[in-house]
């Protein structure tokens, strides 16, 4: 790949040729109709040609990705990747994913079609990346090493705003670094941005004042009017915030350039909705891909679920997300720091350890594994640092837990 | 479903329960996690308690939509309509495709998940919709009856402005209502918007002087980065410009929310990269709940390919796509003019006429159809008038080519 295309790695699947296929979605980039045409020039043809680069043949499939009425296998598979030259693509996002993606997840003859990874020339560095990432979530939180213990609010949904602050303040009181709204908690009728805000961030800042440590809180600003995202962005602001959840699909990229590029918060991504795209292994996105596009919009901190998550999600897909998001795109500077969640108590931290590099770069967040720790959510925070400190000193949790006593709760109630 | 609730129907698919499953849907909107909580009380509860509202049972499928490492079918399917209380959502779209969207695909448990339908209450009349939509269209292109004949520059790509130019004053003189960019075509380096508006924008407006007619153009303004898309609108704007193309995916919600707020311009949508979420059957969403979504929003042309398109969609599934688009999601005027395309030269009229409830108002888009007639652009453009003519009459487009050459020659080249 030179420096001026840009190449995307599809995962082809299809009963016709696999190199006949590449071929084609190559060239339909450039032309795109059904019929031979007056003024298709080579000159004219050239100025946004794209190339097949590679073909990696993978095994054949005897079921089809997508249910194929003509059921005329097998399926033959391979890894390809196309180059499109940056002139005629440019770097703004809206034209990569028109005419490098959308229009090949509609192209004739196929039965799979996943895109794998995106490699960009240096020209895309000007998009803006993290503002904050992982310096700025540590100078903010004050975490200067280890990982920085995170919470949510919990019950998730409809609590008021004054029962919501009084979690909060259990939560600060607990030693969390960080607390977030629930992704599904925006702007509700029983408890709207506004009130929120006003009710937690005097919790807040009077443990800061007593502790001098400021829990880093992010609010649920997302909508889908950049405007209405903006305002509430300086509802946060004002109040003397520093961070906020966004939901990145349910905004968009344009919310996100728009929000990112007058933003004077941390960004926490919830990819929620992603699934979709990625749960069926022949089709849809790779995180690996789907990543680098949030990290140069300004992503900070993006959730990646964790070892033995709550949802659908292998732990091999979760292992993955992490080292797609400790890999630099230009620079150290547009990594994300990894959020490890989803029914995550401190027993995943050994393992989570070993197997995304043994690095301490990360969020770890425990929702029910703090607030529902048989001793309360002081000893759940304490019985998740024991089991980091456990992955850090390299022993087992089961040993490490016989001089610490919360970890031995929280093993005995879902070990 | 109440007026202060919203439904959503999902296809599901598990080898478990169905009920079950929904339940779990339905119950996760408001709690989400994985073990028993203090303070999830039932008056927490009931502030946003989503309620399963109906199960249709459907066939069983022996072959699960994702794969299925434990396979054990059979997989049940059914219908489900459930109802989130407007409270808990309210009338934000980043709202709704969190809460009732994104958090669903994620649910284990299941092997298919397709959202089939969102039924809104009125609260949610408050989004702008299309500003001019298919009245706004005919008087815009002065086309009071009939389908609204419209091309696209061919070759698609490639193309130096002067040269685009060119195939302008062709298809103009051709006497076609409507041009417009190739989605894939925005703001290249060898064919950037201002350069094209320049060059294309003369064009039209002599055009006008000598004929009278204003042919709408739509220029490719689509960026990512709302601020930018915002000054490509004014650019087209300001030369007298009256529409745009837009890819609605690639700009995201908050784009387009942005954009719909201020724009002088006639939208029309291209969905480059829906095809992902609807390809597989027993996965995504169906463009009936997509597109009610993009409507809201401001979309005022919707193209949704044809009869025997050159991409991948079944014929039944573009039906299905126009009769969506003719229905009114709260008034008539929150309708977007349909846009039937993708390999489209006529020779579709009759069956498209006969199948989407005898109707004119459409816009019919032959790329190749036109530039490829083997008589010509401006007999391509007659022959496509001539088809529609027979589909109004209800005669056999065979019949009707008797006595006229254009439409003959067309049928002889693609019949």
């Amino acid at each position: 790949m030179s420096n001026d295309e840009i190449g995307v790695t599809y995962r082809l699947e299809t009963s016709g040729d696999i190199a006949a296929l590449a071929a084609k979605i190559a060239a339909d980039q450039s032309t795109g109709t059904f019929t031979e045409l007056p003024g298709e020039t080579e000159e004219v043809q050239a100025r946004c040609a794209a190339r097949v680069v590679a073909i990696s043949d993978l095994p054949d499939a005897a079921v089809p990705s997508i249910p194929d009425p003509d059921g005329t296998g097998p399926y033959h598979r391979a890894d390809v990747v196309i180059a499109y030259p940056l002139e005629a693509v440019g770097t703004d996002i809206a034209a990569l994913m028109t005419i490098t993606i959308g229009g090949v997840y509609a192209v004739r003859g196929l039965s799979g079609i996943r895109v794998m990874d995106i490699e960009l020339p240096d020209a895309w560095s000007c998009h803006p990346g993290p503002q904050f990432g992982i310096p700025g979530s540590r100078r903010l939180t004050g975490v200067e090493s280890g990982p920085i213990l995170a919470s949510i609010i919990k019950p998730s949904l409809g609590l008021l705003p004054s029962e919501t602050a009084a979690v909060v303040r259990q939560l600060c009181e607990a030693g969390v670094d960080f607390i977030k709204d629930d992704e599904k908690l925006m702007n509700p009728g029983y408890s709207s941005l506004a009130d929120r805000v006003a009710a937690i961030m005097p919790v807040i800042k009077d443990h800061e004042q007593k502790t001098g440590k400021k829990v880093m809180y992010a609010f649920g600003i997302s909508s889908a009017d950049p405007d209405t995202m903006m305002r509430n962005h300086d509802l946060v602001v004002e109040a003397g915030g520093n961070a906020a959840v966004l939901n990145i699909n349910s905004i968009g990229y344009g919310g996100m350039s728009f929000l990112r590029k007058r933003s004077k918060l941390c960004l926490h991504a919830h990819r929620n909705g992603w699934d979709i795209l990625t749960r069926h292994p022949g089709l849809g996105m790779e995180f690996r891909a789907y990543q680098k596009i949030w990290r140069l919009l300004g992503v900070d901190q993006f959730q990646i679920n964790g070892i033995r998550a709550k949802y659908w999600e292998p732990d091999e897909s979760f292992v993955r997300s992490f080292h797609d998001l400790a890999a630099p795109i230009f620079t150290e500077t547009d990594r994300a720091l990894p959020v490890v969640c989803s029914g995550q108590w401190g027993g995943q931290a050994v393992e989570t350890y070993r197997r995304t590099g043994r690095t301490l770069d990360l969020m770890y967040l425990g929702g029910g594994g703090i607030h529902g720790h048989p001793m309360g959510a002081a000893a759940g925070v304490r019985a998740i640092r024991q089991a980091w400190n456990a992955a850090e000193l390299d022993v087992e949790l089961d040993d490490h837990a016989k001089k610490h006593p919360e970890l031995a709760a929280a093993l005995a109630k879902w070990g």
